[in-house]
């Protein structure tokens, strides 16, 4: 299973940043392509007051903090060098739908999206849309909130394709910045299936992929989960990928770049399943040759050497 | 806003130590000076038993450990050689004036400064004092601490500079060790300005300068304390730097390099308040192209991009 | 004090993984060879599902994952021709001795002894044993199980000498996963002896060694456990080693490469007491030129430069 898409994690939660300048990006995206990278997805458009682009809506509603450089173009501006997609990550407040306020969530992004298309639209990489609120569960009015997201972003694009990255809510989910690496009240098979069959009824429509993040079960746990969102995504006609983490869940220190093995035995349960796709969270910080971590550039040569023998 | 001072974080309480030697000091004043830092203050000159020059003192009367190499005497050597300004930092107990022996501190620090001046005094690049008992509010007997050693430091040395770098006691306080990132808490504007009043009221014929670290509150929040700051340091005459730290405290992994729009930011808000002058807590491990952290070396690249437009 | 022996840790329960393939491995050996490092010591063969060997013991036993690689064959084989000890370290189930089932701990690990010696005892570098189980205090059923499994390796490969590497109970013994460096109940020095005592009397038949890690303790607390450490190991016989570790417990970030004054005392230390041997845990993060903590490349030429000196 190659893995042929990446998150670009701009604006960051809880990974340092790598203060890379156009030069460092353009390299980057050509390490992407060399191991059959050719998507790019943009994590989120902005997260609280950082944002990634100057878009007056949310500095004027939000408060928003003026970015030094417009990550948007630059990296549709690279996709488009490099013959790659970009896709379009919506912006997360990180307050208003995680305070119950999904309208005002759906308000503000319907705006970015039409600031963003209007703005960026004529680029030729523009080629998807990300709806960037991650959930794991069938939580408040998220089922709204991705179904208008998704409908307004195919509307305003011509039908460009929009996807989704939700987690597993499996006993690995833990906050990055807790301490601890496990919680007790994982979801089970039968919780999950249930949940995302009603989240899958509501969003098909308006999301034409699922990529569910694959680092918050145990990895004998994959085939069991893996299954369910197969099926589940075929009997709703939507896409299935897997996002394949290449950081570690399971150190002291989060995150660096994963064991290698692990990636591998995500990979291989994903290709077991029947997935359509592969993508990573992600490349730059855990598995390119400049990442400033070192175990990125030797997780690198080990998977170049693992697809090579696919 | 240019940065033209740096900590020396040595002895160190939270950042995992570097282990240069000569040639990699030597080079990284080098690389200091290229982005016109002309001055580096010792952080401190000891913490609980770890000190950084053999003092008999300390030793003798805290049972400190013999340190393999004298740093004092190499900082002041490339400082010399370097045409830069070394200050050095006092000895830190971590425990008795966390303890309220105010007065223990002290009379452990007037024999300090004793050695310390008798030892290295004669260094033409001995330019000044920083009093490292680092405080947010009018804690204890701080006032009289830094007003006797303040004036011990300018009595012997000819009355070489001091400085103090408090912090304020911001939403981001929290412990380096500690797995959170904020707490409810923090100081109003106007609590900072009564405490800072009165503490600026009792130290300022012993200290020239206040150094404000510049990273526990929020970005938006930075105007309103560093105009308090500014105000405060004019009506007692005292000099009002920045102290811009180049680490990011918003990350689980506690602390990698800060985001370089976040440094701009705060450099910009100590230009627009009119301060006199930027130093950073520190160029070693987060700013400099030879840090173990290889996002310091970008970090510096985007710096002095920065720097070039001034 | 000469490092003479380190851990390979794999698998690791807490340091991130460097992904390194054989070329990386190979290299690695060479620069232990360089500083007079002639004995490898593997960390453990497996911990819960991850094992280093494609184990039919494990794998059918308690469902281990297929590993990508087979490790001990390549460290055997590295070990050859780079002319080194190589010692192979038990199964640590991870569950059944913490949870007082003792005799199935055992029980899978002399399956494992036995395969293992079958499939790799014919390697002229398979040179001893380590027993993996790490413990800091008289422990439910361990001394049993040290003895069992002591002999047990012993009676097979034709009496190879096996080691343990237990911890001093000292104030820095907190959890790598926590965000605390100290806990309040130390150890005594009278505990530690008796407890020691008891368990050195069980086992020293069939253990030749024993290699207290150094780094749960006080740099000043050193000299009296070692003093107890050296005297009871004489008493029965055991050779003394110090595990001189390498990383560093007093940061936030959990761990990196330590400061090189610790690293010094500790070894100084153990020369004090007169030690048989200094191994550490271990080379390849923590003081390896090549390693990705680049910290740690500046500790392994501090290091030649301490036993240039020697």
């Amino acid at each position: 299973m190659k893995i042929t898409g990446t998150f670009l994690d701009e604006i960051s939660i809880d990974i340092p940043h790598q203060n890379w300048g156009r030069a460092e990006w353009d390299a980057d995206f050509s390490h992407m392509k060399s191991v059959g990278i050719d998507s790019v997805y943009l994590i989120r458009s902005g997260l609280h007051r950082f944002i990634s682009y100057p878009s007056k809506v949310l500095i004027k509603e939000e408060g928003c903090y003026e970015p030094p450089v417009d990550l948007v173009q630059l990296f549709l501006e690279l996709a488009e060098k490099h013959g790659m997609k970009f896709y379009f990550g919506l912006y997360d407040s990180g307050k208003y739908w995680a305070n119950n306020q999904f309208q005002k969530e759906i308000d503000l992004n319907m705006k970015v999206i039409d600031e963003v298309w209007k703005k960026y639209g004529h680029f030729k990489s523009f080629k998807g849309w990300y709806l960037s609120q991650e959930i794991s569960r069938r939580t408040g009015g998220i089922i709204d909130l991705y179904a208008k997201l998704g409908k307004h972003c195919k509307d305003i694009s011509g039908n460009l394709p929009t996807f989704i990255s939700p987690w597993i809510d499996g006993k690995k989910t833990v906050q990055s910045f807790s301490s601890t690496l496990t919680k007790e009240d994982a979801v089970t098979l039968k919780q999950h299936e249930e949940e995302w069959d009603e989240i899958f009824d509501g969003i098909s429509k308006f999301v034409d992929a699922v990529a569910f993040q694959d680092g918050h079960v145990e990895f004998h746990e994959l085939d069991g989960f893996f299954e369910i969102n197969k099926r589940l995504a075929r009997k709703y006609n939507m896409e299935c990928w897997t996002n394949a983490e290449t950081f570690d869940r399971d150190m002291p220190i989060k995150y660096l770049p994963i064991k290698f093995e692990k990636l591998r035995m995500k990979l291989e349960a994903a290709r077991r399943a029947g997935f359509d796709k592969a993508i990573t969270f992600e490349f730059s910080h855990f598995l390119s040759p400049q990442s400033a971590y070192l175990q990125a550039g030797h997780l690198f040569d080990r998977y170049k050497e693992y697809i090579k023998r696919l």
